[in-house]
């Protein structure tokens, strides 16, 4: 047991998954930030906000600068967020006369915000190949198996035979559908941040769309107006995330539920006990249905963060860096370990 | 205080809508579930399973067929579900030869989840009506009062001055998300459920599609594979139901923070207090946050119900029946009372 | 399906309890609202704040007042509550020249949370009794059969032997913490609430704390200070009802987990289906398992209500109305569904 | 944005707590683990079912063993937890012919749980010290600023005037209720778990209570009979986390009200914005808003692991791991920062 089993050097052997922890670790957040504000200066210079001087220093800047994570840490203290003092830093590092024009008309939230986004497009194709990769292995068990019988089991009681593809079925169509509902959701998700102190992008005068126009294709974002106070479409991601986790866990638990017995499933690569050396146990099932709880619960929380007061909420934007990440890393492992069990499935049916 | 408030004789008067609640009576779950057995004979017919004479017996018996409601009780206190009991008496009223013939091929489950999906129907195209009417009512209000200047608020603290138009947009802009979310969830949801005792309509031999093609359309559903175990589309619809009470829960914490100080609102028809006859309270702002904080809590419990095991789940079933149409009043009452506070707003700005 | 199946005509068989329920009708509500008003102008009398011609008008006009609900119902769309109408009624009805001392010093939710509080000193009774009642029958399974073998199973696979009472163990114990845990939390959290318009008692001059003792024993409550803002015992009784329901629904899975193959027990009464007429379907474990799951998602939500800003939220407060009621009598059904279940057990282990 | 930012480098400055931290860590898991099996062989050896040669023995080779992380690693993602790994290597230390003697008659649950529990011993006493500390902070609020003037505040409207005394009451009563209810529950949380395969020690004879007995002790825990299946004395505990957080985010809340307008209250060290120079964010104040949103939400998730089925339940215990540690960071981190922001708390009322 540790803070967060996503991170336990131990734990995280089950129940994390590296690639997708390694989004959301300060190197990336960083890198991603300072990609912000790189591309920044750049679309500020094409609408003539910064001169191609300005730019260029900041640019050659960027390129080696190197951060001090401890005034960072001191600054997330103070500020609740890294920006002010990452911010401060870079400025030092361009020098002047430059100095001044990084970040210009820019506030914390789009610098986190659109880091934020640049890393969840990572997560996004992530997420999809471990996803193709489980109905894969789905597919290939009703091709194996599917013309067999099982005994379907209704409210917990023996019901009627069915066929394995019946149940495999149920497993897969969801997981189908959820890749429908990822290629409709993420338009709307994976859009640049910009906004400005209070979201008017005030000291840019008429040329804000501009900028953020040029802004976004730069960090291989869509367009879209500022949303520092509307939350909808990370929530949405949210719940896509635990629709995920859920369907899995139907899968998981309906595993378990035919290992007790084991008359219809053949299953290699159980976990041992240390006081039953015989026994099987059919952990990366019920480390799915773990998840699939784990991130229905935190759901709720994502959406009490809809409550974002004003123009910026402190607390419903802390509430989210609580609960996001962690709900992101639990679905890769839970696309990862259904993949693994499904390969542990040596016969379904009889 | 009461069971439940939407049910409340005093207290629906806030926190109801009656339109709504009303798709989630006895009767108008009882009207839907003969609306299915009606359909069901007259589809089997189609397809040969079921005489015409036993058809017209059904239909014939179905129009003037009144429950006994007492014994659908005592058969919930032992079955779990009203429809064994159902079945049994409008086959009493149908009456030898042709009472074997209702509900053929048919369970429960498939009575209770069309029957939910045909008030679904209804319910969405309220929700609809009321979504697009806030709309226009916030459109409404920045036309009035767009271009006046309004406190940013960022983190609790006044940032810089706004306009009203900015604020406004971001109550909108998300609502308008929400239609298109609808659009897009609605024909994965608003389907048929028709699968017999364990999802593979055993009873049809090879005209189970065939009947599930003829069925849909006389209900005004559309036609999908049986879907008992699979409840992604209907959880994905209480999503949309949270996301959407969330937005507005945002649009009511505004307004009371707004009102607090009141330079920059002027609010109607505000509340008053037993103990100070002066107060104006922001009753329905209040409300919007209280709906939105329900809804968010319930959802965690719509995705523990994702994980629905094997062919059936007694226990993941009931849970959505003790959530799902709660949900779907708070996200009416919330429409409705964002209306109307909005109706209430009498200036904006300054 | 209905808006509340606590309050549905035919689901609250299975899954409501109607003593529980009636604790919550608006008669029951209005009944302890009054009895609030008579003992306040009792109190007051002797304290020398009333005249006691006063509290005898009063007094007398409380005896055969009946409100008008539907004005009742009006004033919570205005007002978010019905106390300033109904003491408005009550007034009329007092009559000049004592009709002004009805409620004096008090303030809405001086009633509404001294009346749910009456309501849950009943409520308290109520369950205590279904908890005794329920762990003597589980100690007379033990009693029957606890000597006999069972099948152990850990994460989902046969261990070892374990003995019938080595398993009902599980299930008694945690109910024996209940009882004194509640024995615990009762004393913090029947007291009366009295504050006043802002919880200061201004009105009252020195005579605030004198009144408070004396109206607290009228309604067989404890003496406390004012709570207005501070809903911690309520939100800790939350708990307590998903503690309880949460360990019933640990019993109600393992029966349904052992009623799968039934070599270990023997349940009568079971389920029917309307697909599978030979089927025992075990109902009653199934919808611990949901109740249980139920209450852990509203309890989210008493604890987000725990955020209750300044002198008194109406969005908090509200909150909390949506979801207490609920608990309460999840709880009080399913600590009936338990004592129903254990009696339906025949047999046990082998 | 991280995992967890619990555990990360920059955001733990704000939302983390180390000490509490430190109680969760692989070291401090390991060394709690290795305590329970040096405490197991010397109890064991005190009944007579160890030899004295082979207690001395496994004490000698814990005092110097250092665990191969990498194979506890790849035995965690095997058997879900890392206990027989772990304890496959200690009896390698141990040697022939004592090495079998090591965890006799245990299993990994009485480990683990064990483990837990000899960290929730420090971590109590650090919340213990914290919650304290808070309170003599706020009561010294109350001493200095008391009987000024405040403008009360009821549904976020002006009410009547209160004294500066009458709201932090509101803040410090419920803590120290919570401090009751602490001494109360923490008698029945921290207790050894020792039970065997599946809870009835069935290596031991009947010497199984006495080792208990003598193991508990040793370990500086109360005795109890073993509880695998049984965590209502956990799910209190977390309850008791969130009534706290809870309570500290009303507080949280109210300070970031009343600094909107500041009429009543002068802060020091406020956070900056990156784009507004001269903001003074009360950043501590909203993340205990966030705090108590965040454990309110991870609530729900640990009551519904009560539903534990059979002897052992992989899934549930599985999803505590996901959920304590954090919450109990939480708890700490809430009163650190409760506990400075009273600091920074320099005049209140008016």
């Amino acid at each position: 047991m540790t803070v967060s089993p996503f991170d336990h050097p131990l734990l995280s052997a089950l129940l994390g998954d590296e690639e997708a922890s390694r989004h959301f670790s300060v190197e990336a957040e960083i890198e991603a930030a300072l990609a912000f504000e790189r591309a920044l200066a750049e679309a500020e210079a094409e609408c003539g906000l910064v001169t191609a001087d300005a730019k260029a220093a900041i640019v050659t800047a960027l390129a080696s600068f190197r951060p001090d994570t401890a005034l960072l840490r001191a600054g997330v203290a103070k500020d609740g967020v890294m920006v002010p003092e990452l911010v401060r830093q870079i400025r030092v590092a361009v020098g002047e006369p430059h100095g001044q024009q990084v970040h210009f008309g820019a506030t914390s939230q789009d610098v986190i915000d659109t880091s934020l986004m640049l890393r969840l497009k990572s997560l996004v194709e992530h997420l999809g190949l471990l996803l193709t990769e489980t109905i894969i292995r789905l597919a290939s068990l009703e091709d194996r198996f599917g013309d067999r019988a099982l005994t379907g089991m209704t409210r917990m009681q023996p019901a009627i035979p069915v066929r394995v593809a019946d149940r495999v079925t149920a497993w897969r169509a969801p997981l189908q559908r959820h890749q429908q509902r990822l290629s409709e959701q993420v338009r709307r998700l994976l859009v640049v941040q910009f906004g400005g102190a209070a979201g008017t992008l005030e000291k840019l005068g008429d040329k804000g769309p501009a900028v953020r126009a040029a802004l976004a294709p730069k960090l291989g974002l869509a367009d879209a107006p500022q949303w520092h106070s509307q939350r909808d479409a990370l929530v949405d991601f949210a719940g896509w995330l635990s629709l995920l986790t859920g369907s899995l866990g139907k899968f998981g638990q309906d595993i378990a539920l035919m290992a007790q017995g084991g008359a219809d499933i053949a299953l290699s690569g159980g976990g041992g006990s240390s006081a039953m050396p015989h026994k099987q146990n059919p952990v990366k099932a019920e480390a799915l249905v773990a998840l699939a709880r784990f991130n229905a619960t935190q759901l709720a929380g994502m959406h009490q963060a809809l409550v974002h007061e004003q123009e910026r909420s402190g607390a419903a934007w802390a509430l989210e860096w609580l609960l996001l990440p962690q709900m992101a890393v639990a679905t890769a492992t839970s696309l990862r370990l259904a993949a693994e069990l499904t390969a542990q499935i040596e016969s379904l049916g009889h």
